[in-house]
């Protein structure tokens, strides 16, 4: 990698304001740390509710937002094997953890007991605490645009997974929001329940119409929940059945109010959004226990997850490039209106920052 | 059965005030239906829910209440097979349905279609609707006592067997208000999910007391919510692990919302109780997220479920005996009394009415 | 039904003779029996091996044989609810029993500990035991083709059911077999793995043909094991990964031995035919130790499925009518031509008789 | 480790002859690689099949055997990271892979696509070719006794996580063959399905007393297969009902041929043992097609699983230490008539080599 020493980074300063762009030190890789140059970087709905103070947790300030990474390698820690080669392109896991244990042996790494969400995508170069956190996207065709596979199609993946074995032929699934995770999650579903019938639901004519070009296919029915009233809707369109299973990535108090009432018998209800972050109002018990719904949490996919979901880009079987709809420079101007036009819901699809 | 004509039931006509005798005519069953002349009826909270006005779903006054049944077949209409023979105890399954359906069929009859719970066993004799719906407990020994088998038993029953393949060897099960149901998920839980370890948990010292009686082996602790911050304790007892699997049989805002933070990764929180009926308010959704626990509603168990339970009664896996703590005659001044006692919160175990 | 008192039943009175007309008394049916009048009946393979005195177990001659039947409602039982409608086409479930138990109250009714395969279908009238044991066609727009609903369509789901859960996407799901079973199970790999993709295997090419004309999707793949070696193909086929699931209809020594080398880590090889009646030997045990494959007999599917598959073929989700490719009158000469052909393997797909 | 450059190996040269002892160079752990000092190694039945030339696959002489070993860290590559740390005690996992792929990434570590068994615990310093293959044995009781942990008890543990799911409360596991591997099993059936009624069958007196001592409760059987009838005195044992799981620690044709018999519907026969290894004749598939029951091979436990075993040494919840009977030293003499010993069949539990 040369002689660097410096690198441009993005600092979140104040909340709500402009990130401002930064020299920092690069950092030499140690034991099994590896070193990206930051190849592309996606913009995740979390790093907008951090930057505007919403999220739940507390962060500590100044900080470098971005989780979803992708760069190549320039240099490595002396622990770090051979099979990690230099100059390969890599996608980050962000959720790296410190110790095996029992979660993390059987592939379960979201909930590795030393479990935290690294984040600093939006700088020049990335430490990477682990060379397990990487996984190579070597022979993708567009390097940039895979930055979303690790976090948007993954959180979908997981979503998508706890669903799978619920749904018989035919019956139908229902996915609240068509943003990015809403993109992922319905060719997920596609790939791994294509028995199912799916029903895309969104308040944005754009965004139900970019999906349905993502759809393509004819099991797919979408409703505009601003202009017809969703739960006559749905069953109408389910004569009356209802849903089988529900990934909402809306996730507040009115979706889960709303859409809880569609669900059938033994049904599934996945909650990935949160805008319901400061406490979620569930409607009277007795629609759970009629129906014995499930109602689960969805944090997040795995490691083995991103290794298959980067496997079913490789084959083409997942579009992740259509999904990427605006690029923009990593400089400061362009990556702040980046954040403006996502938070103003101008955006369908996915945004990446591109470095060069 | 002779040549009976009227019998005594007992009806509540007005929201919270005592149940008043009157007498019916008694049916002759036609078709499929059976007539029982009742043994033992069994008091359930959602009685008293409907008693005092504060049931979610509305009732038409005058009503009978009592849905726990058991009693003796003395007349069948002519589409009732051989098999069911006079003179037989038999058990009431209180979710009839008219039509078999795709859940019906696979044994999920509390997800029947057409499904309704039946109530009306306070009274002297009582209409079977058919004959499906009736499980023969000749051989107990004490049959009055068996009435509960039919909702409390039951219902613990389905919540059970809702955890049972999620808790590995050693790991905890929380078993949140020991009344009677809370008494039937102990004896359940021992039988199927053998290798966890139980908390017991409760607010009344007497409660916990009986509870304690019933549990009989090493692997139970119980905790007294009144009097220690039972998240602490929970954390303490299980070494930072947490509980695997809950079952919530009080289910307000206030429990859900503190025991949820005791749940593992993975963990399952089954809903039973209905005190948050007038809606549940979650704590923050990131605890969902985190662990990816699953909430699930419980109903009630199945037909399919009520045989195997007075099975495990006859081979005195299960003690349903000792739980029955209170044996009142039926007559209007008994029976009410028995209503106000377990709404003043004083009876521990369940109650039964018995009929001559 | 006026007042037949008798009518016409092929006898099997010597293995491998033909089948010979003789006059028998039509039953009144008493209880819960309801007598059907023949529309259409089956020809299935195990019929064939009883007339050829091949069956594993014994039958007592003479028998009447044909267990896949439809016909329509003539009379009825006095217990018979009125529900079961006069002139109603309805299949028959041919596994009867005589008591529920802990198997058919789930669903599981092959599994009831006093079921037995009920034959006589080659009769013009045929007792039903149970009305239970009936599900209603009406409405289907080709009854007479319904009949093989009954066996081979319902054999092959239970087969399918057995390993939707195992198959991820892209993997692959064999069927060895192209007769009627074969190509039923194609359409339920279609219908409820459809993220499989599918290698038919048979060694007659005009099977191999005529599924070729069912199958009509791109992701099912064809081999004649008599042209080119299975198991290399397989392999190639596979990119070496193998089979993850396989449904083997004929079940000899010999397909067992040479599909179970093409089978994955944790596969499932699923023995529905009955070639190896006699003793199936097992290759060396090593490839099942090394995969930990599981091997699974499959019977048949249960009611439940039953009344799914009749809906399927209702909402046109099913071809049921093109496997149906030849139709012969019922008669004595017909009859065994038809059983000859069956025996000679003349027959791609499946052979009716019509009765009027 | 000091200047040690050459230490003792036994190696197996001849088929069916005395071990040979030799010199052999002392290897500098390289890379990932990790050299312990032998402390302890078990003899298994897989060992004594290949000393005998009796195992299905080839093997190059001279080769040195065991695959169950405990040692200390003594050296390692520099890839090696800190965790492993210099002295500490350390199972070897045995079924070593190069690479990472699907099936270890989630844990399923025995179907790693390039896993070998790596034999050559009979020497007193063993190279582990990655650090990951070892689990700490730090703070156990008996270290030396441990060394079955990584084969025994862990290929027993595999076979019952099979199973777990498939009991229900009273119902019947067989586990046939009470060696090294039956007295493991017995435990673990103990600890993951204490719900499970136990037989335990042998043809050995001594084996099924001493099993008898390991099992210390009352819902196990012994039946001593020579002297009593097995189908018929398990029928009897059952109350008809037959056995849900079998664990088959021989695998000959003989016991899958008679046990197979005793098995319930949709039960499951794991094969473990090998003496079925030229081919296994399978009795009539009617069995498996009445009973649609599983027959799963069962290879060894995975890395996870070993972690956990150790665990439960730990916690004094597995008892190891008794099941090993008898110690040898290190030395030629003793470890040929350590095999001799096994092979005539003189041991009861487990044998093991301590190393000074």
């Amino acid at each position: 990698m040369g002689v660097v020493t410096k690198h441009k980074a993005l600092f979140l300063k104040e909340y709500g304001k402009p990130l401002v762009a930064e020299e920092v030190p690069t950092p030499k890789p140690k034991g099994e740390e590896v070193l990206l140059k930051t190849i592309g970087a996606g913009i995740c709905h979390s790093d907008i509710h951090i930057w505007k103070g919403e999220a739940g947790a507390p962060f500590q300030l100044p900080m470098i937002l971005g989780h979803e990474v992708v760069g190549a390698v320039v240099a490595k820690g002396d622990k770090v094997p051979e099979s990690i080669k230099d100059g390969e392109a890599a996608i980050f896991y962000y959720a790296v953890f410190t110790e095996e244990d029992k979660y993390s042996r059987r592939g379960l790494t979201q909930h590795a007991r030393t479990m935290r969400h690294r984040f600093g995508a939006l700088q020049e170069y990335f430490l990477v605490p682990h060379y397990r956190f990487l996984v190579s996207v070597d022979g993708l065709e567009d390097i940039p645009a895979s930055a979303p596979l690790g976090c948007a199609a993954l959180t979908a993946y997981g979503a998508v997974k706890k669903i799978r074995y619920v749904v018989e032929p035919d019956e139908y699934v229902a996915i609240i929001g068509l943003g990015g995770l809403g993109l992922f999650a319905l060719q997920w579903v596609k790939i791994f329940i294509p028995q199912a019938n799916i029903i895309g639901i969104d308040i944005r004519e754009d965004a139900l119409e970019f999906a349905n070009n993502i759809a393509k296919k004819n099991n797919v029915i979408f409703i505009n929940a601003s202009k017809e009233e969703p739960v006559e809707t749905i069953k109408n369109v389910t004569h009356g059945e209802g849903v089988k299973a529900i990934i909402d990535f809306v996730g507040s108090t009115q979706t889960v109010a709303t859409y809880i009432k569609t669900i059938s018998p033994l049904g599934t209800y996945v909650l990935v959004g949160l805008l319901g972050a400061r406490g979620l109002k569930l409607p009277s018990p007795f629609i759970l226990m009629d129906t014995e719904c499930i109602i689960q949490g969805n944090s997040m996919g795995s490691l083995p997850d991103l290794y298959e979901i980067v496997e079913f880009a490789r084959k083409k079987r997942l579009d992740y490039r259509t999904i990427v709809t605006k690029r923009y420079n990593f400089d400061a101007e362009q990556v702040n209106k980046a954040f403006k036009e996502f938070d103003e819901n101008k955006i369908t699809g996915r945004q990446i920052i591109t470095f060069n």
